[in-house]
């Protein structure tokens, strides 16, 4: 059963994530201390240094020869479901088919494992629930964010076939496409050249300009160096690194209340959607984790912990791709901000219940 | 004798420094990663967050019980031998006399012990000098920077009374007054209501809005209090302030770096003020408090850690205020970029000529 110093002790690592999230949310509501420039300077900071740095911190000192197999099939299988089941529900009932696969996609399977998961499961767990969710972090910075910007590609890709065949048909009516797209056509870049290749380009040049991928991806080749070798940084070297990614955390959760500040609304995309979001955010996406934990075999604290990390508050990185592509941002960015709200009630419910004893 | 490993722990608190700083020149520099106006959004959050949080956390966790009162003494002494030498040769050297008694003051005696101090004396003599060092900061977040002001403000005022009754004899050229007195003038705010009141009053408003101030007194009045009776804050609190001040000294240091790179020149103010602001910080500073030292009786690790620290680069806060009273800006700025600079090495100098064993 769980005990109040357990809640107690959830409280004193997730609510310095809210202080800081309301300082900064108070600093521009209240005080008015920073214009939108400055705010995305911050936000900037966080984006290029404190989240990269924090995922190298979080990845290299996991050991990768220890890794959770189950834990890992498990939270392939959740992404595969859910993929497969948003590709057929959205074939059949959708307008905006490819918006909703990869939304719904986004919404039940990508939750902020990094900067709200790791310290909210720390509280309930213990350093296990740590080692147990870098895992997931580790998938999620390699692997699945690279097939969400594959899906947003492949949309743009699909969406700009469709221009160019119906080009005369919609003339006068502006295309929902992206800046870089119209730019391409207008310098005669044909749409043909949206091969395989050219793709894969795109997609490869986009995974190259993000620091949180080089960041994981060096995170996790120093860990296989340093745990078969047993070698460590030297200090000079990892001090320099936690000079900077010391304050990650901190800073991440700043830049989110000024995000929130900053909306011209909370809810941007309208009660019913919000609702829809919220469902599938912390409904469906915990569901479908609790169907492959057990079709998997897992039990025990690793059960616990893989509904727990499924039942999070969105991930920021969805929300920055789908801006970007235009793809539902005011959907995502709603389930950020309500979801964050919630996120501790929440957390705490599922905790309460998967930790019954009859369970 | 000093030994290599000991430099080597030097440059492992050190290097990290100047890691940040030079990351953060390099984003400007090279990547073009911020506007300025991006920049000064961090600036903000370091200078009305990260600072004041960091304060608090050197003066909380510091007992005020077991101040070294020999420390405080010599460096009371060291701070009015500044101020009366320095008024004594600009009142018979130079045109702007008040000026270079205020630049010629903050040059000698107020060095970045905070962000650097720390750090680096920590590597020389390890936890002793950082509960030397922070009563160092305490006296010069509480006191020094305070009586800065005063001077700041007097000379203000001084410069005010000049123009009213002198007036007619200048009209046409524009008085290097600031702003805000012109305001007063033009709003009818007699000269004479900056009478003692009034002077005060402005003092006390920019003491009121200087969140480094009131974190340093906050500081200072919790480690009264928790250092008497023993009390601890609630780790939910703790926690909550060590989110955002975790971070202070990279972002600290990542702001110098900004700082840096905006200059439109690394010796803003020349070759020859330069190397006269370098002599009185790295050398006129440390021979002053050596001087007062020895009057008051010092030896040992407390002497050594009273020479080292005087003779850091120079301090921000001084900058900022010089900056805002367009008082000798260029100069400071100068000294801290090119002091930032020579920083370590002048330090481990000092640390080699002090440790040598006949002294």
């Amino acid at each position: 059963m769980i005990s109040w110093p357990t809640i107690y002790h959830v409280l004193e690592e997730t609510v310095p994530l809210y202080v800081a999230m309301i300082v900064a949310y108070l600093s521009i509501q209240w005080w008015k201390l920073f214009t939108p420039e400055q705010c995305s300077g911050i936000n900037k900071f966080v984006a290029k240094f404190s989240i990269p740095l924090l995922s190298f911190q979080i990845l290299s000192t996991n050991n990768p020869y220890d890794m959770n197999l189950k834990l890992i099939f498990s939270d392939i299988l959740q992404k595969s479901i859910s993929l497969l089941g948003f590709a057929v529900i959205s074939k059949t009932c959708c307008v905006e088919k490819f918006d909703w696969l990869i939304t719904g996609f986004s919404l039940s399977t990508l939750p902020n494992t990094l900067i709200v998961g790791i310290p909210l499961l720390k509280g309930m767990y213990g350093d296990e629930a740590v080692k147990l969710l870098s895992q997931i972090v580790a998938l999620q910075s390699l692997i699945w964010y690279t097939l969400l910007l594959f899906l947003f590609e492949f949309r743009a890709a699909r969406g700009m076939d469709t221009t160019t065949s119906s080009e005369t048909a919609r003339s006068g009516t502006p295309a929902p496409m992206q800046e870089r797209h119209e730019e391409g056509q207008a310098k005669g870049v044909s749409a043909r050249c949206y091969s395989a290749f050219c793709f894969l380009l795109v997609v490869g040049r986009k995974l190259v300009i993000n620091p949180n991928m080089y960041a994981s991806l060096i995170g996790l080749i120093w860990a296989l160096i340093s745990f078969r070798w047993r070698i460590q940084l030297p200090l000079i070297v990892s001090n320099s690194i936690r000079i900077l990614s010391d304050g990650g955390l901190g800073m991440a959760m700043f830049s989110l209340g000024l995000f929130t500040a900053l909306q011209t609304k909370m809810i941007a995309c309208g009660t019913k959607k919000m609702l829809l979001s919220l469902g599938i955010r912390f409904f469906l996406g915990p569901a479908l984790m609790v169907i492959s934990s057990y079709a998997i075999g897992m039990h025990g604290t690793l059960l616990k912990v893989a509904i727990i990390q499924a039942a999070l508050p969105q991930g920021i990185v969805p929300f920055v791709f789908a801006k970007e592509y235009n793809v539902h941002a005011d959907i995502l960015s709603t389930a950020i901000i309500v979801g964050m709200m919630v996120a501790v009630p929440v957390a705490l419910g599922y905790y309460f219940v998967i930790d019954h004893p009859r369970l």
